[in-house]
This record gives structure tokens, sequence and C-alpha cells, in this order.
């Protein structure tokens, strides 16, 4: 049993890559009745999916989603379009089957876990919601840490038990989404301090800021890029000091699924951030990702960079709550059909050259 | 009844999009649980449809694909990687559910019409594939036109014919497709002579050439520019001296589209040419296509410019046979689902200002 009441578990082991199904995999789309290469990514899904699974014939049947919902501090600063009492009231949305992950889960067959890290607002009782209860949020980062160690310890915990409910679930593929008011001013911070890079380039409207609350906004992270940087001499106490319940919990869901070797999509800005982070906690994770869309925000490229990763989708999305991610799962799974289900050209007497 | 033993039927009105619709579906949009705009084009696709469907809650239950494949007298000039051969091997494969264009119809569960327009190879009798017989293929239009009048008629009419059996079966979407060995080289013919452009900028591998094999193909379309420049003076003047059966056909099915009001999905580069000339016949078309993913065949970009149109996806396809417009489908679905299904600020008691 993993000690997941410290963050030892993080360090154990990454899965190993199958490497002759992936080989095998490759070739099999050699044969295949079509020009080589003609698939494209879709060709490349399959490829990876199949060291993943550890088998030449990859499926996605089963998709388990995690929703992390969690307030932020710095909401008080005035970074976003909306008023912090909406994490709570879209956590109800969530639980009575109305929002975008909603509608996306339902349409790709996935069961949905609500998990509320900690909110300002009480949602009343609600019935398939987890309450972690870490706090009313996250601290003022402005003025001291996001976290406590405490509270960054039971984040990472969040995640890596929403991955062992989805391999209970024999899920073949994972989403974890996030949901917070001000959580884009989170990201933002954190990709300042873990890339170097000003506030300038990394910060964006989040839910619809205009040009004057996207400068307030630049002002506020670069008055706490400024407060953290001499401490944040680490990947784990940068996400503690200006990170957020949800984030670090997406964060523990990259680290798990990598180590128990269970695929999964990373949504936007905010769910990459998470995804740098578990790289740089633990190089190789990165292996189990699929990164789903290149949202509007303007601090993802920049991220999507680092990671060396370059998304399958491009529709203009910056909504979070994984539904990027959501939205590329039925691609995923028309890369596998073809992959397991067009006629070789052998099987179909085709001529494979000139 | 349209007489269409002669071009007249291309002249007749396009549907009229209905903008009241377009306009609810537009204020839906921001009345649903999410920051304005932030489904990206997954919102603009719903708006679309809402136009084009007269709905303010558009669906996609219903796919029609046509697949038109059809050979090329071109093909001598040794101008693909596969030989002329595999036209017929692969209607074959078609019509034995062994393609990619069969697993993706099957995975979105579209019916798949296969229509042979005409082949150099017989393919011996196959159920379920309609034959047009218009001659062994087109003639090699580096020497002389590849069709005749009659022939260009007739390809255009197969089109039209396509979309009468995507109406009679209640379709919502249609998707067609095209293949024919050497059919890359007549749609960067068709490009070069529609956007007065050279050929060195819009040819490309095809099915898998080498640089080598491009430069040939390359001076092949130079020299069928040349032939063909000063007597192909109108877009259906072009489509008859350098196109195809397969994709005059498509572009019958592009304007019947347009005519009868049935949206249409438009696959890669090669389809992509032959909405452009649809477009060119007949101006207005272009609002009833979605063009689905950006080719890697080079000319394609030219050509989605000249239509100023972006496509949804960018997947390094190359593939053609619609496969790239079935794999959009899912997307779009999903569009509409959102679009349909979440709730709204009202209904869910979330608030939508600061």
């Amino acid at each position: 049993m993993n000690d997941i009441t410290s963050t030892e578990w993080l360090a154990e082991p990454l899965a190993a890559l199958d490497l002759n199904s992936e080989k095998a995999a490759r070739y099999r789309q050699t044969q295949l009745t079509k020009p080589p290469g003609s698939l494209g990514r879709l060709e490349e899904i399959a490829i990876r999916l199949a060291a993943l699974q550890g088998t030449a014939n990859p499926t996605i049947e089963r998709v388990q989603i995690a929703i992390f919902a969690g307030d932020h501090g710095v909401a008080v600063e005035g970074v976003s379009a909306f008023p912090q009492s909406v994490t709570s009231e879209m956590i109800k949305n969530f639980a009575n089957g109305g929002a975008a992950i909603n509608v996306l889960a339902n349409a790709i067959n996935a069961p949905l876990d609500l998990i509320n890290m900690g909110t300002a607002y009480d949602t009343g009782p609600l019935d398939d919601v987890t309450n972690y209860n870490l706090g009313p949020g996250t601290a003022n980062f402005t003025l001291e840490p996001a976290m406590t160690e405490s509270q960054l310890i039971q984040s990472l915990a969040a995640g890596h038990n929403a991955i062992e409910c989805a391999r209970f679930a024999d899920a073949q593929l994972f989403i974890g989404g996030e949901m917070g008011i001000a959580n884009s001013t989170s990201a933002s911070a954190l990709a300042c301090l873990l890339l170097d890079t000003s506030p300038l380039q990394l910060t964006g409207p989040g839910t619809g800021l205009g040009s004057d609350g996207i400068a307030h906004k630049i002002k506020v992270i670069q008055r706490t890029v400024e407060l953290h940087r001499e401490a944040a001499n680490s990947p784990m106490e940068v996400l503690r000091r200006v990170g957020g319940f949800e984030i670090a919990a997406l964060v523990g869901t990259y680290i798990r699924c990598a180590q128990v070797g269970l695929p999964t999509v990373v949504d936007g800005f905010i769910a990459s951030v998470a995804a740098l982070i578990a790289e740089q906690l633990h190089p190789g994770v990165k292996a189990w990702l699929f990164f789903s869309h290149r949202s509007t925000e303007p601090g993802h490229q920049a991220v999507l960079n680092a990671l060396k990763s370059e998304p399958l989708l491009d529709l203009g999305l910056h909504l979070g709550e994984g539904s990027g991610a959501a939205t590329v799962v039925p691609i995923m799974q028309l890369a596998c059909s073809l992959h397991n289900e067009m006629a070789t050209f052998t099987e179909a007497s085709v001529s494979n050259h000139v």
C-alpha cells in the first residue's frame, strides 16, 4: 500500500512502455490499405496507445473523468470576470448534470467523478460529490503561500485516489478536469516561476477579462512572482506557494497515471501547467500524457513548448473542466478503430507499390 | 424535376439560410453555463448548423457518405506512387468493408454509397456499387481534355444523384469522398489554373512520391497548364480539361447540397478543389460547407485561402476517401450536444457576472 500521507509515493517508479507492442502496431500501420503515413496523427495515437496499453490492438472503451474544484484566495484581488461564488455554483451544476463536461461525459459514455477540494461558499449537501474540505480555498498568494504542506500533500493524494478509483472501474483512459474561479491566475503564476518567464507573456483573459482586467491581473501576478521567487526553489515549492488544490490534484493524477500505466488526456492551459509540474517532479510522466487541444490562453503555448508537445486539436477552446480532453476522445477512438479494423494490403489484395 | 442531362440545374437557386434560427442559437450560446466564447469553434459549428438546418437546436443524427472513384489518364505519366490498378482494387476494398472510410462510416453509423465512375481495370461484379461506366478513366490531360462535354455533365449529375439519395435517406449531413490514382495531379492542375499559381507551389507527394517523383509531377502539371491555359477560360472548362470524373461528381454534390439545403463536410485537398470550383460556379455554395481538416498536401492551404476557410482539424491527414470529413463528425455532434443539453445560467442558478 502506498503511503499517501506524505509525498513519498510521488517517487515510485513509472510503468514501463511496451516497445514490442509499439513496434507491432507501427508495422501494422504500414500494412493497412492506405498510403503510408496518410492517417497522420491518427496513426501516432494508435501506436502510442499500443505502447501504453501493452497490446498491438489498443482500444478505448472505458474512459473515466474526474473534475477537481477548489477556490483561490487570490480571487479577492479581482482577477476574474466571474465572482468567487461561481466555483460552488458550478459544483452544483456539475452535480445536476448541466455543465459542459456533463454533456461531454454523457456523449462519450464516461463516468464523471466530482471532487470538491475546498470552496469559499457552501454548496449544501450534494449527492455524488467527494468533499476534501481542505479549507475555504487557498490563501491569497499575493501575501503568503497558497497552501500549507498538509494541504499540498492532501491535494496530491486526492489525485492519487482518483486514479485508484479509475483503476477500480477498469478505465483505459483517464481525464482530469479543473474548475476554480481565479485558477488561471494561479496557473500563470506557476508557469512564470517554472519557466522563468514574464507575466506579460503568460497571462491572459481567463474566463473573459478585458484589456484593463488583464493588465491588472498581470500586476497581481508580478507581485506574486516577486514575493515567492526566491523561496520557490523546487517544482513542489512553486506548486505549494502559488498553486491551487485542484491543480495539485491534477499533478497527482498525472504522476499516478504514469506509475500505474494508465494513459491520460491533458486538457488546456491549467491542466498543462499541472502536467509540466508532474513531468518536472518525475521525468518520464509525459510518455503517458496525450495533449488534447491548444487553448486560446496565451500562456498555453509556452507550456506546451516546454513539454515539447503538440496538442491534437486547435478549436479555440478555453473552458476547462476537462472539456477539451473529453472532446478529443472520439478522435482517439476512431484512431483505434482504423488501426484495428482496416484491411491489410494482403487481406484486400490491393497493390502496395508501383 | 431537374434536367440533369445538361448543366442547367447547376444554376438553380441555393437554399436560404435561416437567420432567425442562427440568431436564436447565438443567443443561447451566451446563456449556457460557461464563459462566453469558451467553446470556441464548437459554438461556431452549432450556430452555423442552426442557420443551415433552420432550427435553434441543430442535431446530426443521420450522416450519409458517398465515395466517388474514377481513373485518370494522366496516370500513364508516372505521377503516382501506386499503380493504376489500385483504383479498382480499392473499390473492391470499399465493397468488402476494409478501407479507412468503411471503418469510419461504421464508427459514426453512416451509410456508405459506393460509386464507380469509370476505371481502367474491371472490378468484376460487386454488390452495392453504382457504376456509371463513363470510360476507362479520363483522357491523359497532358495531351487532350480529360473529359468530353458528355462525361463532364454525367459526372456532375452523379453528384446530383448522390444528394437525392441522401435526401431520400433523410440525411442531416452529407460527406463526399474521392478515390482515384493520380487524382492529386488533377487537383493540383485544377488549382493552378483556378488560382493562376505555379505548379511549384501547389504540387505535393500525393500518395507518397519522393522528391524526384514530385519534381517529375511538377513538370507534368506544368505541361498540362501550358496546354490548357488559354482555352480553360471558365471554371467549368477548367474542370472539363484537367479534372476527373470523381472530382466533377464532388462539384455536383456541393452545388446540389447548397440547392437543397443539406450541410456537407469537405474532406482534404482534392475535395477542397472541387469545393472551390463549386463556389466559383455558384457563389454562395460555401455557406453550406464545413471544411474538415488541413491536409499535408501543400496545395491545400492555397485553396483554403481562396475559399477564406479555416478547417476544423489539423491532424496530418492525406488519405482522401472522405476520411478527414468523417473524422470531424463526432466533433460536430459534440458541438450540437453541448449547445442543446448544457444548462443556462438561469436554469443552474450560476452567476454570470461579477
